[in-house]
């Protein structure tokens, strides 16, 4: 096979490049290893930033979005048994939209099978090469035959875990982690939003947050050690350990209700440097990872691939190369500030086990000043809502 | 001998404290362990906030402050090669003045010697009695012959080391502290300033401050490790320091020239709860301590103070105790805020033996977000011109 781009992985950021060149005439196929029920079943965060609306937008997926999207103009901080509200919207003129990343990737996936586009799902051993030089190759099997694509471009898209940050040698990149200490235990429940805006808690038992993903289905999640295991917890005990962490006022409006799904997901904060080598590209998870706190993981991976997709279609129509020479220091200036933001965030609100009486009086405090003070409010604001793209 | 409020400490929350009662007519006589000569030998931070200087004018000792003081309108953040300026006034509408702690302690206790108001130094085993009821009790020796203050109240200026704290129950407080990894290495130098604004200069090598006391006197600061011995550094193992942690605008209007002080600081975070037993009450380092990294210190002392002052005066004018009642709590606000302050500066500036590449990245994306952020240069400006009294 022979395309101009291959991208590997199809979740949301794959798809999303996928869409963005279809859109401009570039060719690329999606080589995914898993299958799409499989890609569909993934939970994650939902919280959109309007840099990745728009983006949604230019990609022609945003109608049942902006159908169903919830826009939220603020969100709540809770500690202390107050609420406070941040008021997004007054403060820097912007919203996010809360449209869970499962309905997006269906949203994308929808779009692809529509025009046609080849997607191969299932593929194994999937594995990458020449990419240094002009004639990149992607090989992988299917049901039990070698196959080749033979293209100018791969977008690594493939996550974390996947082949594609893996296919560069150590000795190329410089890394950047921060393993956090606990994770996030997760339900998802068709029950009523506690509030219609989401609430932070912060509490001595340790975070919560109450999330949804629409009118009448919620996400909620609280902060476990890294040892927990999901096992352990009850529908029952999950509900009774999120109402003892929140204020009165939200306690009292929580309505519960059995979960139909529970999972504990780690923490972490990393960083691949450099995101481009030779005519390999990284884009989202693929080169970064944040803590869930603040909901930057996708919205990071949306700005990732408008970057490359721009700098791919100037290549190709224009002859010119420079955004793709760009495109790793372009990316990685934005992707720090979110860093920096969601490692903030996430060290604020959550119990660390070897915080000491002065640490937790600096979360305090912060929290605080930070309700207190309009320029630390529009501070988080505008990380909340998206740094400029 | 008999008072109406003894005073521990002979620094300028003390002699503040004595200056703002025997303007409101109350009897107080200050015991200082030390003689004139070396209280005003020791050598401190000059930043003052507006509400200092506020305080130093209701005492009436601003005159000379007014003549010589520089008022400072801005700051500068030195990294990566560059400077940058925060426009504190622009900001926020308030400035700061340059006007050395020594010459706020010596304006004080000229005031005072000129009201002919008692001020024991020399003191020798000072001890404090009864402050749980209503007659308490100071006694000390001084050549050779014991004494005793009686009086209705105690406040305990006498800083981090001074009796006062430790003649409470450690059961009856509970003590929040960070000691940082490093030292301030300062010099003084009558040489002219770096620059006409103070320079908080962040570098792989670590810290460096360029301050100043006068147009003609400056003061330059460079972190050291804990460890260090102020006897490894001759002068121009100093400034050969601070120039390599400079941008070259910096490094280049540089003047050096021999050092007439230089010292090492420790760096700690400390605090004290609550500020009142009984009829003892702490003020200023006494109860808590800051890294000078924002020069919170003298400024802290002043609002609490004020607090106390004001809470004495009450008490005595109109026998209404709720003003001293509630003077640890409205201290205590303002103190954790400036703490956070304190702290989160020290953390951004300096570079920590412990941190690792991620935390390192965390630092310099803070400052590049903070230089690139109105909202955040508006939260730095708000906290180091100092919070609403």
């Amino acid at each position: 096979m022979r395309t101009q781009v291959a991208i590997i992985g199809a979740g949301p950021a794959g798809l999303l490049l996928g869409q963005l060149l279809t859109k401009a005439g570039i060719d690329n196929i999606i080589v995914e290893q898993r299958s799409p029920d499989y890609v569909l079943g993934r939970i994650r965060a939902g919280i959109l930033e309007s840099v990745t609306v728009d983006a949604l937008e230019r990609a022609g997926v945003a109608a049942r979005l902006h159908e169903e999207g919830l826009v939220h103009d603020g969100i709540e901080l809770s500690f202390d048994g107050q609420r406070h509200r941040i008021d997004l919207h007054a403060l820097v003129g912007h919203s996010v939209t809360v449209y869970g990343q499962t309905e997006v990737t269906r949203d994308l996936m929808a779009a692809r099978q529509e025009a046609g586009i080849t997607t191969v799902y299932d593929a194994q051993d999937v594995s990458l090469h020449d990419f240094d030089g002009a004639r990149p190759v992607v090989r992988y099997r299917k049901d039990g035959v070698a196959h080749e694509i033979h293209c100018d471009y791969i977008a690594g898209c493939d996550g974390f875990h996947g082949v594609s940050r893996q296919s560069v040698p150590q000795t190329a990149t410089q890394l950047f982690e921060r393993v956090y200490p606990f994770g996030w235990l997760g339900i998802l429940s068709d029950t009523p939003p506690v509030a219609d805006e989401l609430i932070y808690a912060s509490h001595e038992r340790g975070f919560a947050l109450c999330s949804m993903r629409s009118r009448t289905r919620s996400r909620y999640y609280v902060q476990v050690p890294s040892s927990e295991r999901v096992e352990d917890w009850s529908d029952e005990r999950f509900w009774e350990e999120l109402r003892r962490r929140l204020d009165p006022q939200s306690a009292q409006s929580m309505v519960t209700g059995p979960s139909i799904e529970k999972s504990i997901a780690p923490l972490r904060s990393f960083v691949c440097e450099p995101m481009r080598f030779g005519n390999l590209f990284l884009a989202g998870d693929a080169a970064h990872i944040v803590p869930p706190t603040g909901a930057k993981g996708l919205n990071l991976a949306a700005s990732d691939v408008l970057t490359l997709a721009d700098g791919l279609i100037a290549a190709y129509r224009h002859d010119d190369k420079r955004e793709l020479d760009a495109y790793s220091a372009r990316c990685l200036r934005r992707i720090w500030k979110a860093e920096r933001f969601s490692w903030w965030l996430t060290s604020l609100m959550h119990r660390f086990p070897d915080a000491d009486p002065f640490a937790l009086r600096m979360q305090r405090a912060e929290l605080d000043y930070l309700v207190g003070s309009e320029a630390a409010c529009r501070g988080l604001a505008e990380n909340y809502v998206g740094l400029p793209y």
